[in-house]
């Protein structure tokens, strides 16, 4: 049986402790880089698999410093400081530069977390719409590689038909999942919570160049609830509050089909013009 | 003239290229640590006076590892990545602990940049609320030194007045400035980011032990935009999404009296049951 391509690319070979190498990979590149959900979600592996790691992630962020090279890359995870339920990490990710130096291309910072059963609630409400299994898939027509490892299902806000500059709210969502299927875990949650296209395209119908300078997850879920929801789809939520002189942001909210918030998700992109 | 308590909390004395030290400050005290909007705001400042800092910030994330003590701290602030128009930063605090050892209390990343100006708008509604001057003064009984550096005039969802554990939504909309009033900058911003008591005593108008672990400021504003507003008083407006085993989420916005977005703002919180 072949790996996931997912698995894949989230394969990192251990090169000393908390020291890893990993690989970009194919099947997720985007246009000038990897798509920055599966470079995010090598980093997480690097603490998802280091020996001294303290219960499940709640928290991750991620900066987005440069492109990735196709290629090797170096990651660090090292946790800073640990106390009785918490653990507080720093990841970094470079690549040999065009110079030969080693530059770093991604930072990280993460909180695990032992949790324990407590009150809880959601106040976020999931908006209704319809099934995914009786949805159409969206065009796989675009020839980007990482678009092709999504099935994704939009309900509302999909790309424009017409870049014709007509505004309109920034709002999408969809339904979405790994392809082929793969049951879900934080690292893929992580990935899933940057599928968004830019906001700016979206309220705009205007193309311009862009590129996310920081993506924050929280996770609401134990292991629990993500097993529970093994390959069924996601539906995302997204949608920005602001565009000002060369930078948006964007929130979003990711539930299973069950009707539970997995994450909730922050990003701040950087927009040409 | 004296210091502003906040300019003084600020002081960082260089120790070595990106290298400071500087020093808690009784007047912006909390319970068993300092007011965790003013070491962010210390963490940023490293990054503000650091003579390589290339724009202002666009982004930045704190994750409070362990309460500081009251007493010196280390601040190495370390820009990661210097691209074109952006540069990537990496701010660790740490303070000497009970064994001798330095230990991480902080860590920080951050992205600062040359914004250039482009197409710009605001999709965040800023609630109807009224203006601040006419308002009364949330109470100072509390006898906790940082709340008396905050004058706060509550718009809506205040403080409970009866823990009875009655439910009720988690939004507080708040006017809030320095006390004494001082002209608005990126560190005082940030800091009143993190002023909102905890969502959950809120939602469930009971008490139980909170602590922040991860909070994000990204800035929509530039020194312009801050310049202008001065010593005004910002509308903040912060509300919960969901709260699961141990930890609960803030969104907050935060506007000037001109009805400018300045920030959004969003946390991880851990809350003990």
């Amino acid at each position: 049986m072949s790996l996931h391509p997912f698995d894949a690319a989230l394969l990192l070979g251990q090169t000393g402790p908390g020291h890893y190498e990993g690989h970009t990979h194919a099947a997720y590149w985007n246009m000038v880089g990897p798509f920055g959900g599966i470079s995010a979600a090598q980093a997480l592996q690097a603490i998802m698999q280091h020996p001294e790691r303290l219960g499940e992630p709640v928290s991750f962020t991620a900066n987005f410093a440069a492109a990735l090279s196709a290629g090797a890359f170096r990651v660090e995870a090292r946790p800073v400081r640990t106390n009785r339920s918490t653990q507080h990490w720093l990841v970094l990710l470079s690549q040999t530069d065009d110079t030969g130096q080693e530059s770093v291309v991604l930072t990280a910072t993460a909180v695990t977390a032992l949790r324990r059963n407590t009150w809880s609630t959601v106040d976020a409400v999931m908006p209704a719409v319809p099934s995914p299994h009786g949805m159409a898939r969206a065009s796989t027509a675009r020839p980007i590689a990482w678009l092709q490892r999504y099935d994704m299902r939009p309900c509302a806000g999909e790309m424009p038909v017409a870049w014709d500059g007509t505004e309109a709210d920034s709002l999408t969502q969809l339904w979405m999942r790994d392809d082929p299927p793969r049951p879900l875990d934080y690292c893929s949650l992580l990935a899933l919570a940057d599928v968004f296209y830019p906001r700016v395209w979206r309220r705009r119908a205007r193309m311009t160049p862009v590129g996310t300078v920081s993506m924050t997850v929280y996770f609401h879920a134990g292991a629990a609830e993500l097993a529970a929801t093994g390959t069924d789809y996601l539906l995302g939520q997204a949608r920005a509050q602001s565009f000002f002189n060369g930078f948006f942001d964007q929130s979003a909210e990711l539930w299973n089909e069950s009707g539970r918030l997995l994450a909730t998700t922050h990003q701040i992109v950087y927009f040409k013009e």
